[in-house]
């Protein structure tokens, strides 16, 4: 992609929770778009989104979508990406994947931009966007490794359901009114009720007893942080919340470590904010952190039980640090160098 | 207290949610019991409560209550306890006491049936019932501590609201209406939101960065399994659910460990059943345990981080094994002896 001085931006999946927050996050932060041209199945294309004031029309996504198109950014799943991507960098256009189909090929880039920017190299075609629960770690992982080399981390997620679209989250809004008024529960989405329940399971469980959704964590953690001996278990958990993962990290470090020297160093890093005062109940929270383009982190504390410990409680807005916002960062990462 | 066909039962805080539950149970498992006597304080007196079909009358609590009473029930806090537990014993009651008031007390015997009947000595005056955070938890590791011995737990919980009281309850109750229909969110149990959210903090925070709940866990569970050596590190979250706690547990042990051995010593240990199957969505939920007597675990699998680690998933009812029912268990293991 060559350096311009504004944009042909193509939205892939623009009617979703996440391409709607493409659009908003592009006009947010301002970025040099000439053309916004917001792409969805045929079911979707027809409706309107709103971009700067004007009402964009969303078309249908074609082999033919990506013609002058400078940069994709894809948010329609895995499937359509597996197909579609492609089609857009043939065309001449850098694709910025959302999904998981591509994280894991060893020349597609997956990339956090505050964490491993380095990673896009200089003739990018696909750069992958990592999952919504491994962004927010690892962007608090970064500073702890590089000063105390991380050995292991346990990690228990408490996830939202926005992170399985619109129809979690309109299905956790109804489910919670048919419990308050004593109705049956009806399910779509979650195999077993959400609403004043917790689900241990995201995405489908593999044969080593851990969920998709955990060994992304995994496997995606050490590609970006560019560490194979990093070893991380998760167990990820949906809970009846909107928005915004919130996640119980225990991490154990080679070197010694205390909760001082990481919150100095997560205060420090760019795009994470410590809220950790629990003498005035000041903590990380999921309704706070809802619409915020920050990963906080707090209830730093030094693990009892191990020589070199830290726990961390870190909360993000999976939508947008966890998805939207870190792809348009990567564009940004594209002008910008 | 000497072995007798029937006993005179005092239940102290009998119209709170766990006082009501311990009417309930003493009634489900027809302990023997003479007279049953419901005692709170004066705002309470005067109501009835339902008992094998009659309606017993709530009596306010004072320094007379014990007179003649055999097992006294406590669930009324640590400063009731501290008051009225010792006239209780001086009454010549065996007190089963539900309150932090004198668990760590050397004295005080602290007994969850299944895991260490024996710790209950020859004349018993005070017996502690065990946080219910630890009680479920506790009952997970024993098998697992008799059979690989363990060394170090990293637990995260999803405790429910019912935890803190019908209070709470009420106010999860009322903050979802409120949330579902934009109304504005008022507080008065918690001092965030619960509705929608998770909140990193049950109990005070203690000087460590651990809250009082935390430290619980890791103190309690070395008393119980009577082992100084073992190390637990705890983040306890409270989640938007009305009943029963879910526990993320990942477990060291000093000996090589397997998935299928932890499941077979767990479906045999009594009170604990296993739900472990993935592949069909079987795990335990909250929504499942409520009202039930068992502690549930699934999710058991070998961990891919440490040589001899194991992942559970604990979920039982907070205010029955994790309360009521384990002290109705203990009045069972006294006339049994």
């Amino acid at each position: 992609m060559l350096k311009k001085e504004k944009y042909n931006v193509a939205v892939v999946g623009a009617t979703g929770a996440v391409g709607r927050r493409m659009l908003a996050i592009l006009e947010e932060r301002n970025f040099p778009v000439a053309r916004v041209l917001p792409l969805a199945s045929a079911r979707s294309a027809g409706q309107t989104l709103p971009f700067k004031g004007e009402e964009l029309l969303v078309k249908e996504l074609n082999r033919d979508s990506f013609r002058g198109i400078d940069i994709a950014l894809f948010s329609a799943g895995a499937t359509i990406s597996r197909e579609y991507a492609p089609i857009a960098v043939s065309a001449g256009a850098v694709v910025i994947d959302n999904s998981s189909a591509f994280r894991m090929d060893k020349d597609v880039p997956l990339v956090v931009p505050e964490v491993n920017p380095n990673a896009i190299g200089p003739r990018p075609g696909i750069i992958a966007n990592p999952n919504c629960s491994t962004i927010q770690m690892v962007m608090v992982l970064k500073p702890i490794h590089d000063r105390f080399r991380i050995k292991r981390v346990v990690v228990s997620t408490y996830q939202s359901v926005s992170g399985s679209g619109q129809k979690a989250v309109n299905e956790l809004t109804r489910q919670a009114e048919e419990v308050l008024h004593d109705r049956p529960v009806q399910k779509q989405i979650y195999p077993h009720p959400i609403a004043f329940n917790c689900l241990p399971h995201i995405d489908v469980f593999l044969d080593n007893g851990y969920t998709k959704e955990e060994m992304k964590m995994v496997n995606e953690t050490r590609k970006i942080l560019e560490d194979e001996t990093i070893r991380v278990s998760p167990t990820t958990v949906r809970v009846p919340v909107f928005y915004c993962h919130s996640e119980s990290l225990n991490v154990e470090t080679e070197k010694p470590i205390s909760a001082g020297e990481v919150r100095d160093l997560c205060a420090r890093f760019p795009g994470i904010v410590v809220v950790d005062d629990p003498a005035n109940n000041r903590y990380p929270l999921a309704l706070d952190a809802t619409g915020r383009d920050e990963v906080f982190v707090g209830r730093i504390r030094e693990d009892i039980s191990v020589e070199n410990g830290i726990h961390l409680w870190v909360v993000s807005d999976n939508l947008r640090k966890g998805a939207a916002l870190n792809a348009v960062q990567i564009a940004e990462c594209l002008h910008n160098r």
